[in-house]
C-alpha cells in the first residue's frame, strides 16, 4: 500500500519504483539527491535565462534544456519516501511536510513540471528563440507553483 | 586568456562558456552546483546498478542513463572558474586544486565520462541488458578515473 502512495506521488512516466531501486537509497540520501537534482535542474533554467538576455548559444541552451527534462523525468518521487519529512542530522530539507499528504496534487505539479521541460525541449530543437523563451517561462511558472505550496 | 583557460577545462562538445552564462554564477553557486550535477548523477549510476542487480525495470535505466548524459553534456567546465578551487564559506569542495592546473588531463577525463554515458544510453535504446551493464562499468570507470586524480 504504502509502494502505491509513493508511486502516485509523482505520477510521471518515467516514475516507477521498483523494490529493488529504491530500497538503495537511504532516507539521508534521499534529501541529499532531490536537493541535487533540483539544484541541478536551477543551474540549468538560470544558464536559459542568461542566454536569453546575453549572447544566445543554441547549443548551450539545448544542452540546458535535457538537462532539465532529465531530472523532470528521473523519478524524483522515490526520493520523497515516508522517512524523509524532516532533516536528517547534517542533511536539511526544505519540503513542506504537507506534501507527504497531499499524493494527487503533487503528481499533478510534477507532471505539469515534465510537460513544461519536455516543450522546452521542443522549443530548443526548432531554433526559434521566442518560444524558447516562453517555454523556459512555463517551466519556471511549474518550479514556482510547486514552492509555493511545498517548499519552506 | 583566462576564459580560453577554462574554455579547454572540459573540452567536451555541449560546453560553450558565452560570457553572459558564466558571469552568472558566484564562486559558491558554482561549487554548490558541480557538487549537485554530480551528485545527481550519482543517483542515476545507483540506480541502474540496482536494476542490474535486481528487478530490471528498462525505462527507469533508461531515464537515468539520459539524465547521466545531461549531467556530462551539460558544460560542468563553467563550474570549474577561477576563484573556486577552495571550498568558501558553508560551500566545501572535494576537487583537489591540482585540477585547475591540469586542463588538458581534465579534459580528456571529460571527454571520456561524455562518451561513456553516450554509449550508455544507446545501450539502453538497444534493451540489451548484458550491454546495459558494460557500458555502466565503463561509466563508473570514467568517474573513478576522475575521483582517483582529482577528488580529495
Amino acid at each position: 500500500m504504502k509502494k502505491i502512495i509513493i508511486a502516485a506521488l509523482f505520477g510521471v512516466t518515467a516514475l516507477s519504483l521498483t523494490a529493488s531501486a529504491s530500497a538503495q537509497v537511504k532516507p539521508e540520501d534521499q534529501i541529499r539527491f532531490r536537493k541535487a537534482a533540483y539544484s541541478f535542474a536551477a543551474w540549468n533554467m538560470g544558464k536559459i535565462k542568461a542566454n536569453l538576455e546575453g549572447a544566445y548559444d543554441a547549443a548551450q541552451v539545448k544542452a540546458a534544456a535535457n538537462a532539465i527534462a532529465a531530472v523532470a523525468g528521473s523519478g524524483l518521487g522515490a526520493l520523497f519516501a515516508p522517512g524523509t519529512e524532516k532533516s536528517i542530522g547534517e542533511q536539511k530539507t526544505n519540503t513542506k511536510p504537507e506534501l507527504f499528504q497531499k499524493g494527487t496534487e503533487v503528481a499533478k505539479l510534477a507532471g505539469d513540471f515534465a510537460a513544461a521541460a519536455g516543450e522546452l525541449v521542443k522549443a530548443t530543437d526548432s531554433g526559434d528563440v521566442a518560444a524558447v523563451k516562453a517555454a523556459h517561462g512555463k517551466v519556471g511558472a511549474t518550479c514556482k507553483a510547486c514552492h509555493d505550496q511545498f517548499k519552506l
